[in-house]
Protein backbone atom coordinates (compact mmCIF):
# COMPACT_ATOMS: atom_id res chain seq x y z
CA UNK A 1 0.00 0.00 0.00
CA UNK A 2 1.48 3.18 -0.82
CA UNK A 3 2.09 5.33 1.78
CA UNK A 4 1.06 9.32 2.07
CA UNK A 5 3.21 12.18 1.29
CA UNK A 6 2.93 15.65 4.09
CA UNK A 7 3.88 19.03 3.48
CA UNK A 8 4.67 20.68 6.44
CA UNK A 9 5.34 24.28 6.84
CA UNK A 10 7.82 24.90 9.26
CA UNK A 11 7.06 27.75 11.45
CA UNK A 12 7.87 30.26 14.29
CA UNK A 13 11.33 31.15 12.13
CA UNK A 14 11.80 34.68 12.65
CA UNK A 15 13.19 36.99 9.79
CA UNK A 16 17.07 35.87 9.09
CA UNK A 17 19.43 38.83 9.39
CA UNK A 18 23.05 38.85 8.10
CA UNK A 19 25.38 36.72 10.29
CA UNK A 20 22.00 34.24 11.52
CA UNK A 21 23.47 31.14 12.60
CA UNK A 22 20.89 30.13 10.62
CA UNK A 23 21.36 26.01 11.97
CA UNK A 24 20.89 27.03 15.44
CA UNK A 25 17.37 29.46 14.50
CA UNK A 26 16.16 25.99 12.70
CA UNK A 27 16.90 23.71 14.93
CA UNK A 28 14.91 25.17 17.60
CA UNK A 29 11.82 25.16 14.60
CA UNK A 30 12.56 21.70 14.06
CA UNK A 31 12.74 20.04 18.04
CA UNK A 32 9.71 18.44 18.51
CA UNK A 33 8.64 19.22 14.64
CA UNK A 34 11.06 17.13 12.57
CA UNK A 35 10.72 13.44 12.62
CA UNK A 36 13.40 10.95 10.88
CA UNK A 37 12.94 10.28 7.47
CA UNK A 38 12.09 14.00 6.74
CA UNK A 39 13.80 16.35 4.23
CA UNK A 40 13.79 19.98 4.77
CA UNK A 41 13.46 22.19 1.72
CA UNK A 42 14.63 25.81 2.68
CA UNK A 43 14.23 29.20 0.29
CA UNK A 44 17.57 30.47 -0.88
CA UNK A 45 16.51 33.45 0.96
CA UNK A 46 17.32 32.81 4.15
CA UNK A 47 20.53 30.86 3.85
CA UNK A 48 21.90 33.89 1.17
CA UNK A 49 20.56 36.18 4.12
CA UNK A 50 22.46 34.35 7.06
CA UNK A 51 25.39 34.29 4.81
CA UNK A 52 25.16 37.98 4.07
CA UNK A 53 25.11 37.70 0.28
CA UNK A 54 22.80 40.82 0.62
CA UNK A 55 23.88 43.69 -1.03
CA UNK A 56 22.54 47.28 -0.27
CA UNK A 57 22.24 48.90 -3.86
CA UNK A 58 23.18 52.44 -2.47
CA UNK A 59 27.21 50.61 -2.71
CA UNK A 60 26.72 49.78 -5.87
CA UNK A 61 28.79 51.83 -8.62
CA UNK A 62 27.17 51.02 -12.28
CA UNK A 63 28.90 50.70 -14.99
CA UNK A 64 28.24 52.89 -17.81
CA UNK A 65 26.47 50.07 -19.90
CA UNK A 66 24.79 48.70 -17.06
CA UNK A 67 23.58 52.57 -16.63
CA UNK A 68 22.78 52.41 -20.25
CA UNK A 69 20.62 49.23 -20.70
CA UNK A 70 18.68 49.75 -17.04
CA UNK A 71 17.66 53.59 -18.41
CA UNK A 72 16.52 51.79 -21.44
CA UNK A 73 14.29 49.47 -20.15
CA UNK A 74 13.72 51.35 -16.66
CA UNK A 75 15.08 49.50 -14.51
CA UNK A 76 17.53 49.74 -11.25
CA UNK A 77 21.03 50.48 -12.41
CA UNK A 78 22.35 49.27 -9.30
CA UNK A 79 20.41 46.30 -9.70
CA UNK A 80 21.31 45.49 -13.01
CA UNK A 81 24.59 45.96 -12.01
CA UNK A 82 24.57 43.40 -9.10
CA UNK A 83 23.29 41.13 -11.80
CA UNK A 84 26.20 41.64 -14.16
CA UNK A 85 28.14 40.96 -11.61
CA UNK A 86 26.82 37.72 -10.61
CA UNK A 87 26.30 36.06 -14.38
CA UNK A 88 29.50 33.73 -15.00
CA UNK A 89 27.44 34.09 -18.97
CA UNK A 90 24.73 36.41 -20.33
CA UNK A 91 22.01 33.80 -22.55
CA UNK A 92 19.73 36.69 -23.65
CA UNK A 93 19.58 40.40 -22.70
CA UNK A 94 16.38 41.52 -24.73
CA UNK A 95 12.84 43.28 -23.61
CA UNK A 96 14.41 44.28 -20.28
CA UNK A 97 14.84 40.71 -19.27
CA UNK A 98 18.18 39.43 -18.83
CA UNK A 99 18.91 35.30 -18.37
CA UNK A 100 22.05 34.42 -17.15
CA UNK A 101 23.92 31.53 -16.38
CA UNK A 102 26.06 31.37 -12.77
CA UNK A 103 28.53 30.45 -11.74
CA UNK A 104 26.94 27.73 -10.00
CA UNK A 105 25.88 26.48 -13.55
CA UNK A 106 22.33 27.62 -13.12
CA UNK A 107 20.32 29.03 -15.94
CA UNK A 108 17.75 31.96 -14.79
CA UNK A 109 16.54 35.07 -14.42
CA UNK A 110 18.63 37.94 -13.44
CA UNK A 111 21.19 35.68 -12.10
CA UNK A 112 19.01 34.39 -9.33
CA UNK A 113 19.27 37.99 -7.94
CA UNK A 114 15.67 39.10 -6.28
CA UNK A 115 14.28 42.09 -4.20
CA UNK A 116 11.53 40.53 -3.06
CA UNK A 117 11.54 39.66 0.71
CA UNK A 118 14.77 41.42 0.75
CA UNK A 119 14.38 44.38 3.18
CA UNK A 120 14.59 48.68 2.41
CA UNK A 121 17.30 49.11 -0.99
CA UNK A 122 18.65 45.36 -0.92
CA UNK A 123 18.63 42.97 -3.18
CA UNK A 124 19.39 39.36 -2.53
CA UNK A 125 21.79 37.04 -4.67
CA UNK A 126 21.87 33.13 -4.79
CA UNK A 127 24.33 31.67 -2.24
CA UNK A 128 28.50 31.10 -2.72
CA UNK A 129 27.88 27.19 -2.87
CA UNK A 130 24.53 26.07 -2.07
CA UNK A 131 25.42 22.45 -1.85
CA UNK A 132 28.26 23.89 0.74
CA UNK A 133 25.42 25.26 2.74
CA UNK A 134 23.01 23.11 2.89
CA UNK A 135 25.03 20.28 3.94
CA UNK A 136 25.93 23.07 6.74
CA UNK A 137 22.64 23.04 7.73
CA UNK A 138 21.65 19.26 7.29
CA UNK A 139 25.32 18.19 9.45
CA UNK A 140 24.10 20.27 12.25
CA UNK A 141 20.23 19.68 12.73
CA UNK A 142 21.17 15.53 12.10
CA UNK A 143 23.25 15.99 14.84
CA UNK A 144 20.79 18.09 16.82
CA UNK A 145 17.73 15.51 16.09
CA UNK A 146 19.08 12.45 16.50
CA UNK A 147 18.36 11.60 12.54
CA UNK A 148 20.00 12.18 8.78
CA UNK A 149 17.63 15.08 8.05
CA UNK A 150 18.48 15.92 4.28
CA UNK A 151 18.44 19.60 3.40
CA UNK A 152 17.46 20.92 0.12
CA UNK A 153 18.02 24.74 -0.80
CA UNK A 154 15.00 25.92 -3.29
CA UNK A 155 14.68 28.80 -6.04
CA UNK A 156 11.66 29.53 -8.13
CA UNK A 157 13.06 29.67 -11.76
CA UNK A 158 11.12 30.40 -15.08
CA UNK A 159 10.95 27.67 -17.73
CA UNK A 160 11.87 27.14 -21.24
CA UNK A 161 8.30 26.12 -23.08
CA UNK A 162 6.46 26.37 -20.15
CA UNK A 163 4.68 29.79 -18.19
CA UNK A 164 4.87 30.11 -14.60
CA UNK A 165 7.87 29.65 -12.24
CA UNK A 166 8.40 26.20 -9.91
CA UNK A 167 10.57 25.52 -7.23
CA UNK A 168 14.22 23.78 -8.11
CA UNK A 169 16.65 23.00 -5.98
CA UNK A 170 20.22 24.54 -6.57
CA UNK A 171 21.39 23.13 -3.56
CA UNK A 172 21.15 19.29 -1.80
CA UNK A 173 22.97 17.80 1.11
CA UNK A 174 22.95 13.85 2.00
CA UNK A 175 19.90 12.76 0.13
CA UNK A 176 20.35 11.68 -3.96
CA UNK A 177 18.50 14.30 -5.88
CA UNK A 178 17.25 11.38 -8.79
CA UNK A 179 15.30 8.25 -8.83
CA UNK A 180 16.33 6.27 -10.67
CA UNK A 181 13.53 3.79 -12.45
CA UNK A 182 16.36 2.60 -15.17
CA UNK A 183 17.01 -1.28 -15.26
CA UNK A 184 13.12 -1.77 -13.36
CA UNK A 185 10.29 -2.89 -15.11
CA UNK A 186 6.60 -1.20 -15.42
CA UNK A 187 4.04 -3.31 -13.93
CA UNK A 188 3.48 -4.87 -17.47
CA UNK A 189 7.30 -6.35 -17.39
CA UNK A 190 8.34 -3.45 -19.76
CA UNK A 191 12.00 -2.03 -18.77
CA UNK A 192 11.52 1.62 -17.95
CA UNK A 193 14.42 3.23 -20.34
CA UNK A 194 14.36 6.74 -19.53
CA UNK A 195 13.00 7.71 -16.40
CA UNK A 196 15.18 9.63 -14.40
CA UNK A 197 12.76 11.56 -11.74
CA UNK A 198 13.98 14.71 -11.13
CA UNK A 199 12.77 13.71 -6.94
CA UNK A 200 14.94 16.62 -5.56
CA UNK A 201 12.95 19.46 -7.85
CA UNK A 202 9.86 17.86 -7.60
CA UNK A 203 9.94 18.06 -3.75
CA UNK A 204 11.14 21.54 -4.00
CA UNK A 205 8.02 22.12 -6.63
CA UNK A 206 6.21 20.27 -4.00
CA UNK A 207 7.26 22.31 -1.16
CA UNK A 208 6.56 25.55 -1.99
CA UNK A 209 2.52 25.02 -2.14
CA UNK A 210 3.02 25.48 1.88
CA UNK A 211 5.49 27.88 1.49
CA UNK A 212 4.18 30.69 -0.70
CA UNK A 213 5.64 34.27 -1.70
CA UNK A 214 3.65 36.32 0.37
CA UNK A 215 3.08 33.50 3.46
CA UNK A 216 6.32 34.51 5.43
CA UNK A 217 7.23 30.45 5.16
CA UNK A 218 10.95 30.04 4.13
CA UNK A 219 10.95 26.14 5.33
CA UNK A 220 9.12 23.13 4.93
CA UNK A 221 9.06 19.55 6.08
CA UNK A 222 8.50 16.37 3.42
CA UNK A 223 7.03 13.70 5.58
CA UNK A 224 6.98 10.32 3.73
CA UNK A 225 8.81 10.21 0.85
CA UNK A 226 11.34 7.67 0.30
CA UNK A 227 14.64 9.30 -0.11
CA UNK A 228 17.71 7.55 -0.94
CA UNK A 229 20.79 8.11 1.12
CA UNK A 230 24.08 9.82 -0.60
CA UNK A 231 27.01 11.14 1.72
CA UNK A 232 27.81 13.47 -1.14
CA UNK A 233 25.42 14.40 -3.59
CA UNK A 234 25.70 17.49 -5.79
CA UNK A 235 23.45 20.00 -7.19
CA UNK A 236 26.02 20.13 -10.18
CA UNK A 237 24.52 16.86 -11.19
CA UNK A 238 20.87 18.41 -12.05
CA UNK A 239 22.27 20.40 -14.57
CA UNK A 240 22.07 19.12 -18.13
CA UNK A 241 25.17 19.56 -20.07
CA UNK A 242 24.74 21.57 -23.39
CA UNK A 243 25.90 19.19 -25.38
CA UNK A 244 22.97 16.96 -24.08
CA UNK A 245 20.29 19.37 -24.00
CA UNK A 246 18.08 18.85 -26.80
CA UNK A 247 14.78 20.07 -24.78
CA UNK A 248 16.04 23.63 -25.65
CA UNK B 1 -1.26 29.72 10.78
CA UNK B 2 0.13 28.20 7.24
CA UNK B 3 -1.88 24.59 6.91
CA UNK B 4 -0.02 21.74 5.39
CA UNK B 5 -0.64 19.90 2.46
CA UNK B 6 -1.00 16.19 2.15
CA UNK B 7 -0.33 13.90 -1.26
CA UNK B 8 -3.19 11.07 -1.04
CA UNK B 9 -2.54 7.99 -3.51
CA UNK B 10 -5.80 6.76 -4.83
CA UNK B 11 -5.70 3.21 -4.43
CA UNK B 12 -8.23 0.77 -5.58
CA UNK B 13 -8.00 1.37 -9.24
CA UNK B 14 -8.05 -1.62 -11.58
CA UNK B 15 -6.00 -2.15 -14.46
CA UNK B 16 -7.60 0.34 -17.33
CA UNK B 17 -8.88 -0.87 -20.65
CA UNK B 18 -10.07 1.05 -23.93
CA UNK B 19 -13.39 1.63 -23.96
CA UNK B 20 -13.75 1.90 -19.60
CA UNK B 21 -16.00 4.06 -17.92
CA UNK B 22 -12.71 5.85 -16.26
CA UNK B 23 -14.69 8.78 -14.38
CA UNK B 24 -17.30 5.91 -13.06
CA UNK B 25 -14.18 3.51 -11.80
CA UNK B 26 -12.48 6.52 -10.04
CA UNK B 27 -15.62 7.76 -8.47
CA UNK B 28 -16.15 4.29 -6.54
CA UNK B 29 -12.16 4.71 -5.54
CA UNK B 30 -12.84 8.31 -4.29
CA UNK B 31 -16.29 7.85 -2.93
CA UNK B 32 -15.07 7.65 1.05
CA UNK B 33 -11.73 9.17 0.01
CA UNK B 34 -11.87 12.64 -1.27
CA UNK B 35 -12.92 15.67 0.49
CA UNK B 36 -14.30 18.84 -0.25
CA UNK B 37 -10.91 20.92 -1.49
CA UNK B 38 -9.05 18.31 -2.91
CA UNK B 39 -7.66 18.24 -6.19
CA UNK B 40 -7.45 14.98 -8.27
CA UNK B 41 -4.17 14.56 -10.40
CA UNK B 42 -4.59 11.90 -12.76
CA UNK B 43 -1.82 10.77 -14.75
CA UNK B 44 -2.69 10.79 -18.54
CA UNK B 45 -1.62 7.36 -19.01
CA UNK B 46 -4.95 6.04 -17.56
CA UNK B 47 -6.81 8.65 -19.46
CA UNK B 48 -5.27 7.85 -22.70
CA UNK B 49 -6.14 4.22 -21.96
CA UNK B 50 -9.78 4.68 -21.24
CA UNK B 51 -10.15 6.94 -24.35
CA UNK B 52 -8.40 4.19 -26.74
CA UNK B 53 -5.37 6.23 -26.99
CA UNK B 54 -3.47 2.85 -27.28
CA UNK B 55 -1.65 2.02 -30.26
CA UNK B 56 -0.77 -1.57 -31.22
CA UNK B 57 2.53 -1.50 -33.14
CA UNK B 58 1.27 -4.68 -35.72
CA UNK B 59 -0.89 -2.14 -36.90
CA UNK B 60 1.48 0.57 -37.80
CA UNK B 61 3.35 0.58 -41.60
CA UNK B 62 6.52 2.76 -40.59
CA UNK B 63 7.27 4.68 -43.55
CA UNK B 64 10.58 4.30 -45.66
CA UNK B 65 11.69 7.50 -43.76
CA UNK B 66 11.06 5.93 -40.10
CA UNK B 67 12.58 2.67 -40.84
CA UNK B 68 15.71 4.13 -42.32
CA UNK B 69 16.17 6.36 -38.59
CA UNK B 70 14.72 3.68 -36.33
CA UNK B 71 17.31 1.45 -38.04
CA UNK B 72 20.37 3.96 -37.15
CA UNK B 73 19.50 4.46 -33.96
CA UNK B 74 18.32 1.19 -33.21
CA UNK B 75 14.56 1.60 -32.46
CA UNK B 76 11.18 0.44 -33.43
CA UNK B 77 10.56 1.44 -36.71
CA UNK B 78 6.92 1.36 -35.81
CA UNK B 79 7.05 3.49 -32.45
CA UNK B 80 8.92 5.96 -34.54
CA UNK B 81 6.52 6.03 -36.96
CA UNK B 82 3.67 6.67 -34.39
CA UNK B 83 5.75 9.48 -32.88
CA UNK B 84 6.01 11.85 -35.98
CA UNK B 85 2.27 10.50 -36.50
CA UNK B 86 1.55 12.38 -33.30
CA UNK B 87 3.96 15.18 -33.88
CA UNK B 88 2.76 18.44 -35.45
CA UNK B 89 6.54 19.52 -35.65
CA UNK B 90 9.85 18.30 -34.86
CA UNK B 91 12.61 20.44 -33.16
CA UNK B 92 15.59 17.81 -33.00
CA UNK B 93 15.63 14.23 -33.96
CA UNK B 94 18.79 13.54 -33.73
CA UNK B 95 20.82 10.56 -30.95
CA UNK B 96 18.09 8.49 -31.52
CA UNK B 97 16.20 11.37 -29.44
CA UNK B 98 13.05 12.77 -30.77
CA UNK B 99 11.59 16.36 -29.38
CA UNK B 100 8.86 17.76 -30.38
CA UNK B 101 5.76 19.93 -30.55
CA UNK B 102 2.50 18.24 -29.95
CA UNK B 103 -1.02 19.14 -31.87
CA UNK B 104 -1.62 20.52 -28.10
CA UNK B 105 1.18 22.39 -28.49
CA UNK B 106 3.05 20.62 -25.74
CA UNK B 107 7.43 20.36 -26.22
CA UNK B 108 8.08 17.17 -25.06
CA UNK B 109 10.50 13.74 -25.76
CA UNK B 110 8.41 11.28 -28.52
CA UNK B 111 5.46 13.40 -28.69
CA UNK B 112 4.56 12.10 -25.71
CA UNK B 113 4.20 8.59 -27.01
CA UNK B 114 5.50 6.02 -24.50
CA UNK B 115 5.79 2.10 -24.33
CA UNK B 116 6.06 1.71 -20.55
CA UNK B 117 2.98 0.81 -18.59
CA UNK B 118 1.12 -0.06 -22.14
CA UNK B 119 0.30 -3.60 -22.12
CA UNK B 120 2.43 -6.14 -24.75
CA UNK B 121 3.11 -4.55 -28.35
CA UNK B 122 1.27 -1.30 -27.54
CA UNK B 123 2.14 2.40 -27.01
CA UNK B 124 0.31 5.03 -25.42
CA UNK B 125 0.13 8.10 -26.50
CA UNK B 126 -1.52 11.49 -24.92
CA UNK B 127 -5.20 12.18 -24.86
CA UNK B 128 -6.66 13.90 -27.95
CA UNK B 129 -7.81 16.76 -25.73
CA UNK B 130 -6.15 16.57 -21.91
CA UNK B 131 -8.36 19.28 -21.08
CA UNK B 132 -11.47 18.20 -22.49
CA UNK B 133 -10.86 14.56 -20.90
CA UNK B 134 -9.89 16.61 -17.21
CA UNK B 135 -13.25 18.75 -18.01
CA UNK B 136 -15.30 15.58 -18.15
CA UNK B 137 -13.58 13.65 -15.21
CA UNK B 138 -13.86 16.66 -13.21
CA UNK B 139 -17.82 17.16 -14.11
CA UNK B 140 -18.85 13.73 -13.28
CA UNK B 141 -16.71 13.43 -10.07
CA UNK B 142 -17.85 16.44 -8.13
CA UNK B 143 -21.44 15.52 -9.22
CA UNK B 144 -21.10 12.09 -7.69
CA UNK B 145 -19.28 13.59 -4.69
CA UNK B 146 -21.07 16.36 -4.36
CA UNK B 147 -18.77 19.09 -4.21
CA UNK B 148 -16.46 21.06 -6.77
CA UNK B 149 -13.32 18.47 -7.31
CA UNK B 150 -10.54 19.78 -10.06
CA UNK B 151 -8.66 17.17 -12.04
CA UNK B 152 -5.40 18.16 -12.97
CA UNK B 153 -4.12 15.27 -15.95
CA UNK B 154 -0.23 14.89 -15.73
CA UNK B 155 2.75 13.48 -17.72
CA UNK B 156 6.29 13.48 -17.24
CA UNK B 157 8.46 15.56 -18.99
CA UNK B 158 12.24 15.78 -19.69
CA UNK B 159 13.64 20.25 -19.39
CA UNK B 160 15.90 22.22 -20.75
CA UNK B 161 18.86 23.01 -18.72
CA UNK B 162 17.99 20.67 -15.95
CA UNK B 163 18.35 16.40 -15.47
CA UNK B 164 15.39 14.62 -14.80
CA UNK B 165 12.01 14.35 -15.71
CA UNK B 166 9.50 15.91 -13.52
CA UNK B 167 5.10 16.02 -13.74
CA UNK B 168 3.22 19.32 -15.31
CA UNK B 169 0.12 19.02 -15.60
CA UNK B 170 -1.35 18.64 -19.55
CA UNK B 171 -4.89 18.96 -18.89
CA UNK B 172 -6.57 21.05 -16.31
CA UNK B 173 -10.14 21.56 -15.27
CA UNK B 174 -12.00 23.73 -12.40
CA UNK B 175 -9.10 25.44 -11.51
CA UNK B 176 -6.76 28.32 -12.47
CA UNK B 177 -3.38 26.71 -13.17
CA UNK B 178 -1.34 29.46 -11.65
CA UNK B 179 -0.91 31.65 -8.41
CA UNK B 180 -0.71 35.03 -9.26
CA UNK B 181 1.19 37.22 -7.03
CA UNK B 182 1.59 40.26 -9.01
CA UNK B 183 0.34 43.61 -7.33
CA UNK B 184 0.81 41.78 -4.06
CA UNK B 185 3.39 43.01 -1.75
CA UNK B 186 6.19 40.59 0.08
CA UNK B 187 6.52 40.74 4.38
CA UNK B 188 8.99 43.82 3.32
CA UNK B 189 6.24 45.97 1.18
CA UNK B 190 7.95 45.52 -2.25
CA UNK B 191 5.47 44.29 -4.81
CA UNK B 192 5.93 40.85 -6.23
CA UNK B 193 6.49 41.90 -9.96
CA UNK B 194 7.00 38.50 -11.75
CA UNK B 195 5.96 36.17 -9.81
CA UNK B 196 3.17 33.75 -11.39
CA UNK B 197 3.87 30.45 -9.51
CA UNK B 198 3.03 27.49 -12.40
CA UNK B 199 1.02 25.91 -9.11
CA UNK B 200 -1.10 23.61 -12.11
CA UNK B 201 2.85 22.01 -12.62
CA UNK B 202 3.84 22.13 -9.05
CA UNK B 203 0.89 19.95 -8.01
CA UNK B 204 1.70 17.30 -10.78
CA UNK B 205 5.40 17.58 -9.86
CA UNK B 206 3.99 16.92 -6.07
CA UNK B 207 1.59 13.93 -6.63
CA UNK B 208 4.50 12.38 -8.52
CA UNK B 209 6.10 11.87 -5.25
CA UNK B 210 3.24 9.31 -4.47
CA UNK B 211 2.48 7.85 -7.75
CA UNK B 212 6.20 6.43 -8.62
CA UNK B 213 6.60 4.98 -11.86
CA UNK B 214 6.71 1.07 -10.93
CA UNK B 215 4.17 1.62 -8.04
CA UNK B 216 0.98 1.41 -10.23
CA UNK B 217 -0.83 4.57 -8.41
CA UNK B 218 -2.28 6.49 -12.00
CA UNK B 219 -3.93 9.12 -9.46
CA UNK B 220 -3.23 11.33 -5.94
CA UNK B 221 -5.33 13.61 -4.06
CA UNK B 222 -3.80 16.80 -2.77
CA UNK B 223 -5.45 18.00 0.04
CA UNK B 224 -4.71 21.23 1.67
CA UNK B 225 -3.74 23.55 -1.06
CA UNK B 226 -6.32 26.94 -1.67
CA UNK B 227 -6.90 26.58 -5.22
CA UNK B 228 -8.69 29.30 -7.21
CA UNK B 229 -12.04 28.04 -8.71
CA UNK B 230 -12.24 28.56 -12.57
CA UNK B 231 -14.77 27.36 -14.50
CA UNK B 232 -13.04 27.16 -17.76
CA UNK B 233 -8.75 27.16 -17.79
CA UNK B 234 -7.06 26.34 -20.58
CA UNK B 235 -3.74 24.15 -20.62
CA UNK B 236 -2.70 26.19 -23.34
CA UNK B 237 -2.25 29.24 -21.06
CA UNK B 238 0.84 27.20 -19.51
CA UNK B 239 2.24 27.17 -22.92
CA UNK B 240 4.77 30.16 -23.15
CA UNK B 241 4.53 32.00 -26.84
CA UNK B 242 7.76 31.20 -28.96
CA UNK B 243 8.29 34.98 -28.69
CA UNK B 244 8.57 35.41 -25.00
CA UNK B 245 10.17 32.50 -24.51
CA UNK B 246 13.84 34.12 -23.65
CA UNK B 247 14.42 30.68 -21.47
CA UNK B 248 15.60 28.38 -24.55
Amino acid sequence: MPASVSLLPVTGLAEIRPGDALAEKLLACLQGQAESGDVLVVTHKIVSKAEGRVIDLNSIKPSEWARQWAERWKKDPRQIEVVLRESAGILRMEHGIIISRTRHGLVCANAGVDRSNSPGETVCCLPEDPDASARGLSQRLSQGLGFTLPVLISDSFGRAWRIGIVNVAIGVAAMDPFTDYRGQDDPHGYPLEASIMGSADALCSAAELVMGKTAGVPAALVRGFAWKPDECPSSRSMIRPLDQDFFR
